[in-house]
């Protein structure tokens, strides 16, 4: 069976598993923290960082995007109106801008700074750059939320999915990244309604229930973080 | 013709000006200084990053694997043994895994911070975060550098070009990345005479001489920068 490595509050994480999910995958699901630098996950992705998916044969791929590329590729193809990236090219084109905005941009304005400062830097030692969260940086991180949140409400209102008519890594994305901060309470819902109606609709997904489920040590989840009707 | 958006000390935009040089495109190259966030460029790329690619009919591709995915599914897929993505999905990922380890992780951690402190801000206005470069980034920076060359010298070692058999996208993303570096005289060739042999060899291809010719105002290139037996 397969083997991924992740972490509850990776984003890039999540979204490989919301991919494995849709496509009905059956896989093992390992917490790596990867601030600990073990020699075991350096062998398999010597970059250190998370996601990575041990496919059957044991070979390591290294990060969500070629994990991604390579499901679709090696499965997606074959889905047809369930595949997540689309046959035309420029379409394909759209939805990887979709996946990088969310997954790179949003994560280096917003993202990873709150899951670091108020997740990992509890779960890390000193020595590997634990502590006291830092509220400079999170001010700054919260400071661009709202402008993340009305480019997402303005492709969710302007599509029926973020990149088109059908659900796409663009969707499973945002949502990944999205997920991270709604656990930790970092979203006002009520200033983005349309944003919300989309958002309830991929929560609702089989695929979405483990996320929901996940339950970090020390940081208790929004009260809505689960609710499908939030 | 198409154009592209790209900045000579953007490495993600070395890269696709490689592509399209190794697959013969013609193509308009327009200079664009992101920090300045102009209305124009922005409406072709709302993230406002590099490189942006306009195709004959106009429409925009935002960002360097977005634009080099569409290239290799439109161009590369018929160019046989001189395509720069490989056939085989493992190896796809392989090259893929390299082109995000120089594209994102050395950008990261050496890349854009050299290129940031000691160019941008050269052209940057105050008000847009311009001025004298921060010596403790450039020296946490450049502290990284040897353990790209070393990674990059194991890969260079080990087999004929980076990713295996063939020039690929992880030849021209690293080349890209280390070209920049090289500008700014940032690389002791002395210490990795393997890297250097492949680099010599990349750097002989007709796609890198314009990258050669690459002047930035202020920023005199080191002494071997075009040399090509350097």
């Amino acid at each position: 069976m397969p083997t991924l490595y992740h972490h509850p509050m990776s984003s890039a994480s999540r979204f490989i598993r919301l991919v494995l999910g849709e496509y009905g995958f059956e896989y093992d699901l390992v917490e790596e923290q990867p601030w600990e630098g073990r020699r075991e996950f350096l062998a398999l992705n010597p970059a250190g960082t998370l996601p990575v998916f041990l496919d059957d044969s044991m070979r390591s791929l290294c990060g969500a995007v070629v994990i991604s590329e390579y499901l679709d590729e090696t499965h997606g193809a074959l889905k047809r109106d369930r595949r997540l990236l689309a046959e035309n090219s420029f379409q394909r084109a759209e939805i990887r801008r979709l996946v990088e905005w969310f997954l790179v941009k949003m994560e280096q304005d917003v993202t990873r700074h709150l899951a670091r400062e108020r997740v990992f830097k509890l779960q890390m030692p000193t020595a590997q750059g634990g502590g006291a969260p830092d509220s400079k940086l999170m001010r700054a991180a919260r400071g661009n939320i709202r402008q993340h949140m009305k480019y997402l409400t303005w492709l969710a209102g302007s599509r029926p999915w973020l990149a088109g008519d059908r659900l796409s890594y663009g969707d499973l994305a945002a949502a990944a990244s999205i997920s991270v901060l709604d656990y930790l309470g970092e979203i006002d819902w009520s200033e983005f309604p349309q944003s919300k109606d989309w958002y309830q609709r991929i929560k609702s997904r089989p695929s979405f229930r483990p996320l929901l489920g996940d339950r970090i040590r020390g940081v208790t989840p929004a009260s809505h973080y689960a609710d499908l009707d939030f």
